[in-house]
């Protein structure tokens, strides 16, 4: 059952480090062919992708995230969940629009944006490029949103930083399939003893990556990472983009 | 560039029809295998995947989806936003959990799930397998849920048909690229002729599919779907389940 995009996709880990070698137009296109290609929710195609290659918009988007690779790396998108174009096509032909505003049409533009991201991120390195998303995007959505002159019915959901690769990261373990994947019903039992034998596999893999530097489990991360500040202006920001509000 | 994975996104169609033949054992961990390794935000891997298989439950998905691909088919999957996992996590360790029900939280779970989806459906394809999202498993969610037992802090975003194909649709063109690819900032103007010239691929490719019954154009598709009841249970029920709360 193997073959090379099954291994290509056993071997994703996210980049960090790009070398300065942009992309060409080709690959550029090329990608956006390969997200394009991917499923959509009824055929509509609900989103959009932007190419960020002004410098200053970069290092805009690089401050806002506080990630240095927003703005090196061969080149940046940002995926858009996007009911705008919908939007438009409606009132051309005169049609009630008031359903773009449902957390349905919501919930379809995020996965529609998701599954066309995945695509790329699988083409990119299929090619031999690295990737990494950046949620960080949203840590200033109205920033964001305002530098990339996102009209209503849009959100900015995700960065793709693509690039050729800088380093080689050790793959990162997930956890045990028997802890996500569930047969007939969900399986809400505490999974402690698997869970404790994942924590020493992750702690190896932090001490090894970081040289002895970070000790840390992976419920110890999510622990940690339930203390962090919410971006709690995502909420008021759909609301103000008509998206999401029943 | 052109590889054989590239090859494969490019050649994406959704299949509706599949042999009786089910998944093995290993194609389904296989698969799983390939959904846990896609990017994940912050590393939390906020999805879980029910392999339903059992002919009761899926009969029941069939009806609640209307389709009887959920029922006949390979295998079927159903993707999990998760907090869930978090959560239990959380409360073990007496950390404060209430940002997990947070629309940053909810976000990243849809992503994640999306994310590990859309890794399954490539790998899946390049089994030679095809696959369809299911996307009206929420038409009535609240049976869903009930259904897979699904506990606070989840939503089942959608599911995964899996199996042999049993036709061999053509490939549905997509936007031109410049409907979907903004370059820095998103462009708002109206795209009347790109879109009407795409109109008529569309009504062509809906001819040729139908043997001449279906005549439609994808603006038109598009506001045919603007006036079709949208599902309001989802709002409530991501409500009751705490996740989007603020």
């Amino acid at each position: 059952m193997q073959n090379a995009t099954i291994e290509l996709l056993l071997n994703h880990r996210s980049i960090r480090k790009f070398k300065k070698q942009p992309l060409t137009d080709d690959q550029i296109n090329l990608l956006v062919a390969c997200a394009q290609a991917a499923s959509t929710s009824s055929f509509t195609q609900s989103y959009s992708i932007i190419g960020v290659e002004d410098p200053s918009i970069k290092k805009q988007l690089s401050e806002i995230s506080d990630q240095p690779y927003v703005d090196e790396n061969g080149y940046f998108f940002v995926f858009v969940a996007d009911q705008y174009r919908n939007k438009t096509i409606g009132d051309q032909n005169g049609a009630d629009t008031a359903v773009l505003d449902t957390t349905q049409r919501l919930i379809v533009a995020l996965g529609d944006a998701a599954f066309a991201a995945q695509n790329m991120a699988v083409a990119a390195e299929s090619m031999g490029l690295g990737i990494c998303y950046i949620g960080s995007i949203q840590r200033d959505i109205d920033r964001t949103a305002k530098l990339l002159k996102l009209p209503e019915y849009t959100f900015p959901v995700f960065g793709l930083a693509v690039g050729y690769p800088d380093q080689r990261p050790e793959k990162k373990p997930r956890l045990p399939r028997t802890s996500i994947f569930h047969k007939n019903q969900y399986n809400a039992e505490s999974r402690n003893e698997e869970l404790n034998e994942y924590d020493r596999r992750i702690e190896e893999y932090y001490h090894t990556r970081s040289g002895g530097q970070r000790k840390e489990t992976w419920t110890g991360q999510i622990t940690r990472g339930l203390g962090l500040p919410a971006r709690m202006a995502l909420k008021p920001f759909l609301e103000k983009q008509h998206l999401g509000r029943r």
